[in-house]
């Protein structure tokens, strides 16, 4: 039997659970991960929650420590960067602290994420990356450096509103701060929901803080090398407006981390991810990938994907654990990026592409959406949902499903599940879902959205 | 154009929602819709809590009132008793007050219900119905009488430990009785969940009422005609015990009122209800059935089914409503029972049959179940969760699945749907469920659970 040497570039959530798994499938492979950071596996998604003091410290994040890849017979290399990998002679030489450390596989699984974007801001650039009071948010490091600074701070502005500028802006209201939110699209979350959705979200956000939509950051100043204000401009008037902030914070999207890939001749696709398949293979043979490095296929477009969800990471970290240590594991044909998040205690949730997004890939479609109570009218208690779905105008297999209010999470996942087995809005319409007066009501906001969405498509007919 | 002449016998959920509907298909149909009770269409399964108070009064559950039905211009007779049906001459023939109603028909829709089963307990029957003091459950009137009775009780004794049995003994303990449950099975809610699954329920009832198991009512003993005590006996050891009540509710279940089906020669199935398809139809021409009055196809074993479920009931009552009115509408193949409630705050779902159910069908199956937390664990505030799912031996397809605790109702949703499109437990356990810290985990219990499941069906081949 073949002696399995598995290396796993990057101990994050996919190169963790590969190597959770690797070890779960094989107990004699040898499983070796290489970190550049100082800590072992923990969460990302959770940083914005340390900053609010939800979570009471980063230290709560981490969810395999040293001594559980110990018992688990891992070798965790901490604080060690690879530099380069001999494909040929299937060789690893990273750097730990000034020593060269050398490690040989027969399976290599790359994790190596996405570094943040930034933006070309005039003076955001330090001789240590960005300038002081200037931070992105992917490492415990960059919270910890927030959470110093906000101590100091009054002001904080928040570049992008996506996903995690606005859980990060939540996070700075509810330590005090007065907070803004510059982003270059005319909308917040448009990569995440239709407008309509994200209006309902702006509505609850604009209570508690700014958004400057369709404007830019052009220049920060700087006073004693520490930030002092933001130029935004107005991307369509072109004005200009000075903002004193003491705390910059940059969330406009990643790149994926594809230079190891590249040396060693994974084919990149057209986002820049690293191509995988449904087993986490890349093009080079033994070679896997996961997480944020990578992209896939999206399931209703066909159309290749960057990976920025925690919970398709961690699948592809089941997937190619298992495959690489000689067990079988294999992935849907595509993503369906269930997603999810909550601010200011507004529940929202989507799954599939979004209409501009099918738009741009000329899909034909039609949208039902209903707003209604997670409860019988006669029952107190009710909070508002609204559930929006679109589905193909041609089949009327469903391609889509937003929610924001109440569990719009679960009732997006029960989208999740009819769109992964291909199910029509008419099918979706009669589903029973379950009813009881203190629970759902009898025809859920769910499957009403969905009656609405049936009915258009019938009088297109 | 044939004129539409609908009547429809019974105007509760079934009823009333096939009016609805059949007027919503066709403007110009005569719709007339005969009621024996003295309330347009209102909420069943809000009962229970018009008793706790919850629901401040009986009439909120009024879901249709009469201004609706005149606006809508459907003739709601209520106070009126169906006596016969002249199938050949297509006429209904009524009593209202004491005067005879004639009306034809060309589309006839049962919408009769269910009575309930009464026990046979000594003393228990009086003149009029069982005696005073003891009630059933399924009218406002009930409800009104338990209501009224109850202001002078200190004691409630429930015979039968189901779904409705529970939530009303919960009401009586919120108004301060002292409850006890006397269920003839060895478990509560036995025909709901599986036995690991009401366990975690009746721990918590326990807390706040006795519950019976084993046990029959044989007799109650009465005084002016009012009752005093029941009679209990425990069915292994025939012990008996007397329990002072001052009120008894009877909620053993019901058997389907078909008298007039029977009289017009509907085919009747092995469970007693009318035999429908998946348009609502009976075997005589012309003729529908909703409701509590039918039984229907279970979609996993195939076996017929009493209909008992209000969400059921609404969806029959759309297809009636639509297919008698001239449109069309297809029910799926067989119902999924999907199902839920809460007790004390402890909410419980399930859909498809339980493991009793499948083992007396022969159904070979794998259980997986997970235990575990509504958030991830680093999140605070997180609320414990338990999902069991159940998948075919041979083929992996999901059969059934169970939940209590955190949103079980919208976990077991996702069940449904994947059950509805028969999708296996290796598929769900790879589907893409909506994660964020404050919303639900990367891996959430719903995912865990198949994935027990799946694994215990790998090491099985």
């Amino acid at each position: 039997m073949e002696a399995y040497k598995i290396i796993i570039i990057g101990g994050g959530a996919g190169g963790g659970t590969s190597a959770q798994f690797a070890r779960k499938t094989n107990r004699r492979a040898d499983v070796t991960v290489f970190e550049k950071g100082l800590y072992p596996q923990y969460s990302k998604c959770g940083l914005p929650y340390t900053i609010s003091g939800v979570i009471p410290s980063v230290d709560h994040l981490i969810e395999f420590n040293e001594e559980w890849f110990k018992k688990e017979k891992i070798n965790l290399l901490l604080d060690t960067t690879v530099e380069r990998i001999n494909i040929d002679e299937h060789v690893v030489i990273a750097k730990r602290n000034k020593d060269e450390v050398e490690a040989s596989f027969n399976r290599l699984i790359l994790a190596t994420g996405a570094e943040p974007f930034i933006p070309p801001i005039k003076n955001i650039m330090g001789k240590d990356g960005v300038i002081n009071g200037a931070y992105t948010l992917r490492t415990i490091d960059d919270a910890k450096g927030i959470i110093n600074t906000m101590k100091k701070s009054r002001s904080a502005t928040i570049i992008g509103a996506g996903l995690i500028g606005l859980e990060t802006a939540e996070a700075l209201v509810k330590k005090g701060l007065k907070v803004c939110i510059v982003e270059a699209l005319p909308r917040i979350l448009a990569n995440t929901v239709d407008e309509d959705i994200s209006s309902v979200i702006a509505e609850e956000v604009n209570k508690h803080l700014r958004v400057y939509t369709n404007h830019i950051a052009t220049e920060v100043n700087k006073e004693d090398d520490t930030i002092k204000h933001v130029v935004i401009k107005n991307k369509e008037t072109n004005e200009e407006q000075v903002i004193p902030t003491d705390i910059l914070i940059i969330a406009a999207g990643c790149k994926p981390e594809v230079s190891l890939a590249k040396q060693i001749g994974c084919r990149l696709g057209e986002t820049g991810g690293i191509m995988v398949n449904e087993r986490s293979e890349t093009t080079v043979d033994g070679v896997y990938a996961v997480g944020d490095c990578t992209e896939y296929k999206d399931l209703i477009t066909g159309a290749p994907i960057l990976i920025g969800l925690g919970s398709i990471v961690v699948r592809q970290g089941i997937a190619a654990g298992v495959n690489a240590a000689g067990g079988s594991y294999t992935l849907p044909a595509g993503v369906l990026y269930t997603r999810t998040s909550r601010f200011f205690d507004l529940e929202v949730a989507a799954v599939g592409p979004t209409a501009s997004t099918l738009e741009r890939y000329n899909v034909s479609f039609v949208n039902g959406r209903f707003k209604g109570s997670s409860l019988p009218d006669y029952y107190p208690g009710g909070e508002p949902v609204i559930i929006k779905v679109g589905a193909d105008e041609e089949s009327g297999r469903l391609l889509y499903a937003q929610g924001v209010g109440c569990n719009a999470a679960q009732r997006i996942n029960v989208y999740a599940s009819a769109i992964l087995k291909g199910m029509s809005v008419h099918e979706m319409k009669r589903l029973e879902t379950a009813y009881a007066p203190p629970v759902a009501p009898t025809l859920d906001p769910l499957t009403l959205a969905s009656d609405v969405c049936s009915m258009k498509l019938k009088r297109k007919r």
